[in-house]
């Protein structure tokens, strides 16, 4: 099972074939889940870490939990500097700025993952309709979207990564088998999701406070919510044909973890067997994906922590529809995990390095 | 606006004319939560509440909250010796067990508040087939469904009252005016829903411990709860004909409180105000229901520990569906809140006598 | 119980007679939980609530947790204006602030309850090495400080009142009997407390947000939290001699509570009983204060929503400690509460008029 | 800082010499948590686990957390079956269980690492009067009691290891180097400390359900708690002289975690630094205990998941008092991760192997 030359070779090479990385926008909850596992993986060395905010501040001054671990301090840098210290970097930073920043890593031929929502929509009118001018839309054409399950061929070769946001991983992920299937009414599909807090940052902000959040639960910009366009670009390339869904994000008091669970009606009678075999199927050989045997759903509290992505499916005979039920740690599977994947891959390390952490439960 | 004559009835025979009243089943959540409004009611007297667990004990001491505002214990009484002491009398019972317990207070008289399933659901075969046999099926045609929104002048003659379920409260009061004014594809209706940990009961059990619950979100019983029937019954009555719908249930890290995100879609175009406005029009004068201004929606720490219900509603134009959201706190509008409002309605009081109280938040 | 006298003069000259009441500083928690109490306050009339930050907006907007209950708008008002529309005055403004604003209602005749710290030392070096410089000292000798179990004669007579902090109250109340009695060592005190976090207010802060404190719990400001001295003060009253204590507040993730764990050496041998007598006499006829029986403790969970002081005690036979645990809610009894109470005996109204709330439990 | 040798040997050979691991009672928290380490554990192997329980049912079933990650069922086996299977054996029993079994193993050659309480008292007449008789006392010899900072060379050398409890390891540790040095008056210490709900293990019961736990904090066996002879044992060792303290428990609403504010009175004048360096030099090369910078102090959120115990510590110098806090996760540091490193240490391997994972925060 273990690579007993490669493990030999990083032995005795190891310190000078290593990767060098960066985080551009290191101290957001993101910027630390991805500090968090770029200090303890293996295969890479973690060179610099920005933070406008922190600058000057050693990274375990911020964060106490990462104490012992690491000495770095957070950087002011521009990204000429930081491009000239790294081989990979990671932008963990707003829309909108990562456009403004990912050109330069790019143009100097270092590989970018960038976790914002910049070079994900392949239509820049529809970026531009949801989010804001666009300033680098020709990367557009270079940029994979790094969900790995989708579009594992494309992002070995790529050089600017698009992560997934956190709720369309969720729900593509959800949607993927039934779709490629031709099992569902298209225009059918609803997605009724649940957030943890760290996927609204950690800016100070009064939605975001304890005592506004602890023992409540509420919906929020339904309707309106930026990944609308990103999930319905992904499921009707699943589908082969352009589909609108309903989303509906809510607000979970816990710190992490996404919930979604999804309506669809069935095209044609199908045993819930057959349904859930295509899960099976679609998902063999998969390392973060679990599907959930037959009467078992997900709960975000059985993920927190790791790269999983646990989906359970079933069948509501009395109306036809599919209910599909997917779950993920955002910060892991949704946003720092799943761009550390997409690094292994780009970088031909086993798809798992650095993310086999076992979820925290209880 | 207050009633003087009254008023000077209840301070000089106040306490000859009082309202005697008996919870059968007083020491779970439901029990206690009726306790404390029951309590601080100024037109009726707790006279005894029942226990087997805790038989004997002082509530104050079993409920530390309690502290100073009573001093009964709770006895292991039969429902003769329970009938022989009140007026009316509440049954916080499971299911199964308060259709046992009901005839004798039925048949001696009393008034009866049901806050199990047993009354509510009109066809015992329906009951049957989603509960248990039936023992007191001859009482079902004296049942009225204690929703005061829905069936207030049915419930001031009533003498059995069926307290409606908690999910089924909160998805009923929101779509009732959709259903009402016929704007709705009846065979679309999805309700997710989401319930805080009370709704379990105070029983131990493994899913309900905090280490279990926190951090953690799920769904659970997809396709098979037993309110389902419940749910369907009143809409199908408020639709003028039969429906099915998917109801899914979720599991919350809150301890009170039901939010239900309800889908249908829109049978014609239809504007958001002329929606709203059948909103506000349905529950004009209703004292516990707050239809929430266009853009805004509820949480359900804004009704925590009240008896409102908070509705939102919007509308997906993309999808052509309603988006219908209302909160209730599953303890207070979801069971002991509206059955005590029942009460009032069947004694002539103010109906928010003793549920005025202010949500908590935060 | 009731006098009706008094009720029939309400009833019919009530509106004329009615105390007008304004809130400076509506719009925090501390605010708003004042605001909840008023609105509900049968002998008063809350007619102005200010903010800067929300000026102009519908309280029942910025918190939908009221919607229904007021028509009132948070307005932007001088002093002199909100002077001009009330008797009572409740000021929730940071230290410092208040000072400012204080004399103008004092001297205009206004009977005034400050939430601040800004009147609480009636030693002016004491404030000004522990806050900053004090601008209207002049006030000092004419504030009572407003814990009405020890100082009811003083507040009756007030017109500037100085409501106590919320750890302050928590431990005053713990340790006043044993402190009358001279059953302790004064150099032996240790307080240990924890705080929900509704206590560091509403503004945005790092701190604050839900994911930096659920599931954390840590010590912060050791030996140097500005309550410190106020404790003192008032513990030095009650033992007749100067003393200090070791103060260690902590952040609970809670949303509302303090739990105070108090450790002192006795003085000489003395049994639990009358230990425990000493508290049940000294609170004897307190409508807030409640003693725990022997061998039970507070929660704070048991006190949530209302304005009581639960007590514990116990004595440590094995290192001839006594160990005093209280419980309050710290906006109400903390805070709001505490000073409606006051207002209530300022006024001659009964001392729990608008306090009645039962804790929300669970 | 790789051993190349050592890696060849275990790739070649690694699981021919792989030590074979029981956990003996693996369904509740601890041994979940035992379960999650040893199976990333790289240098053992587990082969058995057993729950009456949930005997016959896959790991991943009951633990769906786990799902990918073993293909362990539960079994219902007497120890001697479990001993057949395996060279070393961890013990998570209640207390008075463990001794029963125990022997049974140490008999037949076997390395135990009990979690219970049963062999952690050196003196047997100590034990019976907090717990009950002991049965297999002749073993109190042979064990060591297993905490490596203070006892490393005896566990090495260690048949039978007492893994400490969750809050003596967090006190001990806190005190460890201030009585090492004698600074501390002997009859002045208190141990304040507060515990996550996991501490109280898996069995449904109604204390740590959600809806008592949740918004609450509270005191619990004070003064008779049976952690206190077991920390006051190895703080009288570390003393050199018996001292008696004492301490209070609390129950926090978190999942996971213990903190321990300790007071103690400082025997002579002592600066900050000097107090502070004490700490650093005693803990000098743990790889497991972190001393904060002075003026920070710990929070359990920062050890969440890892087995670290972060130290704070300060001097209130109103008071002469230093004031200690440390934080650990009881179920790692406080259980399972303590008891792999005191079997890394038995058998010879890198202290922290499998041990490195790194606290979860947020």
């Amino acid at each position: 099972m273990l690579n007993t030359g490669r493990l030999l070779a990083s032995l005795f090479f190891g310190v000078l074939f290593m990767k060098k990385i960066a985080i551009y926008g290191a101290s957001g909850y993101t910027g630390l889940e991805l500090t968090k596992i770029l200090l303890t993986h293996p295969e890479v060395d973690l060179t610099m870490v920005t933070s406008r905010r922190f600058a000057g501040l050693p990274v375990t001054e911020v964060f106490p939990a990462l104490g012992g671990l690491t000495s770095l301090k957070y950087q002011n840098a521009t990204p000429q500097e930081v491009a000239s210290v790294c081989d990979i970097v990671f932008l963990a930073l707003p829309h909108g700025v990562s456009m403004d920043i990912a050109p330069v890593f790019f143009l100097s031929g270092k590989k970018v993952i960038d976790l914002s929502a910049d070079y994900r929509l392949r239509d820049v009118q529809e970026y531009e309709s949801w989010y804001v001018a666009h300033k680098s839309s020709n990367l557009l054409s270079d940029a994979v979207y790094g969900l790995p399950e989708l579009y594992r061929q494309e992002i070995k070769k790529a050089r600017l990564v698009a992560n997934p946001g956190c709720y369309p991983t969720s729900i593509i992920l959800g949607l993927a088998p039934a779709l490629k299937n031709n099992f569902l009414e298209i225009s059918s599909i609803i997605a009724d999701s649940a957030s943890g807090v760290s996927g609204a940052g950690r800016e100070p902000q009064i939605g975001s406070l304890f005592c506004e959040v602890d023992g409540g639960f509420k919906a929020y910009k339904i309707g309106k919510h930026r990944h609308t366009p990103e999930i319905e670009q992904e499921l009707s390339a699943l589908a082969g044909q352009k589909l609108n869904i309903t989303f509906t994000p809510h607000l979970l008091p816990v710190k992490r973890g996404i919930l979604s669970t999804i309506y669809a009606t069935l095209k044609k009678d199908l045993s819930l067997e057959q349904f859930y075999e295509a899960y099976c199927s679609f998902y063999e050989g998969e390392k973060f994906v679990r599907v959930c045997p037959i009467g078992e759903y997900p709960n975000i509290s059985s993920v927190c922590g790791s790269n999983y992505c646990d989906i359970g499916v079933t069948i509501d005979r009395r109306t036809k529809r599919a209910i599909i039920i997917s779950a993920i740690d955002n910060l892991v599977k949704g946003a720092a995990g799943q761009a550390v994947q997409n690094m292994n891959i780009m970088c031909g390390f086993h798809e798992d390095t650095g993310l086999r952490s076992v979820p925290l439960y209880p």
